[in-house]
């Protein structure tokens, strides 16, 4: 397990009344949404990233997640966000899922995106900007 | 349309990634998610409402959202709540979702709610603390 | 109530796990997502419509639904959809729910669509194939 | 890669118009939504789960995908299911999606259940029906 201060980039995100399911805790599925969001809202604001009209786009090509402990609405999950491999067109992401204040993550996962050319769709280097924002949160030097 | 100081309560709502739709704005189903959201935020938090295994539950029999502007990921909603109508065992709420720092609506729209006996189905008199919450959000006297 | 043989077209939608709320039925804000499925399942497979690349898009400005009967996984929901008006850039669809083989819609809709050129964002006249895929659900002589 | 015929069991899962994202294709999320409802449709149909009072419970506690080549709204899914590993209380299961006829996936993923006692929250042995269901699915003798 990583602990909270390991990850350099937090999220506050509130947790929906249709994210619980049937036993009443948040669905496995919605866990993957908020990997989505905490990386996507990062790439948006610090890197730059145009998701309506930008030249390169990510895509998702491999996810993975370790549930621990189960998050219930209404929660608020602290996503926490760092960089585990920086390459030349693809990133790999680590996620921890924190319920509010708990030192522990309820849950951990990973998340690869591949940036393409949006026109080809074949791969493409990340845009400076972009790369140097996820640089900053790199748990090691490249 | 309702102006913001007219709603006594309101939550933040981060978007989430996959709000968006093809079309690049928040897709209108989600809209009613906000809804839901603020209202059993409200309804647990104030209100004492356990959805666990409280005795009576709230179910929804009608809903209704008119669309203005769009949002769009990454923007942060701001839902109003306030109280239309209290009855014996049913609740009109009436919400606003504001764009980020928005006067006007970004939608506006309304939700009934029906409280019923969790073991019976068959409705039920709204809890005395969760009457008083409501209350608290009535738009005129009783 | 509109009786399931007023509806000329359907589509069978089988829900998902995360349909289901805490509750045990499927969440208020999942029938709208019937809804715009059926809805622009039809647009696609019987009106051409592009969603990718198309001149126009729709964006819905208007949706209610009432809420009868609940509906839970792993039911398979049998969407209807008719047209109740067709305008130059708009069109008003009615949907019932019904639940497998039931008379009895479980809910009851409609929604608003109006059609906006995507580069300007103003209303354009329906495309003549949409039109004329949409006047086969109508359910009365324009 | 897993041949389509390797699965010994098929649902059908149409995709819905919110599942599509601001890139034009099925968002990652949902995929997991895809794991969700095979499984489950199969262990209520098949295995005779009580998802609403039965005494075990089935929680995800880890979850994976690669994904190899997109799905876009109106597309139909077919996920096939198959049982790599059946212990006393944990199963762990294979999913390949196919979109419509394709005879390669266009994602595979595994999903790993843990039964525990809805009371006590304590791993349970797999109630015997549902057992001999899961065995039927699996890809090698026990």
């Amino acid at each position: 397990m990583t602990a909270r201060d390991l990850y350099p980039y937090f999220q506050a995100i509130p947790t929906r009344w249709k994210d619980n399911d049937v036993y009443g805790h948040v669905n496995n599925v919605e866990y993957y949404s908020y990997f989505d969001t905490v990386i996507n809202t990062y790439l948006i604001r610090a890197g730059g990233l145009d998701i309506h009209g930008g030249a390169q786009v990510g895509y998702c090509v491999e996810s993975h997640c370790r549930f621990d402990t189960p998050l219930a609405f209404p929660d608020t999950v602290h996503a926490g966000l760092r960089i585990a491999k920086l390459g030349t067109s693809s990133v790999r992401y680590e996620i921890g899922l924190f319920r509010e204040d708990d030192a522990k993550p309820a849950a951990e996962g990973w998340f690869v995106h591949v940036f393409v050319d949006r026109a080809t769709g074949r791969p493409a280097p990340l845009p400076e900007t972009l790369r140097t924002a996820l640089q900053a949160l790199a748990t090691a030097a490249p």
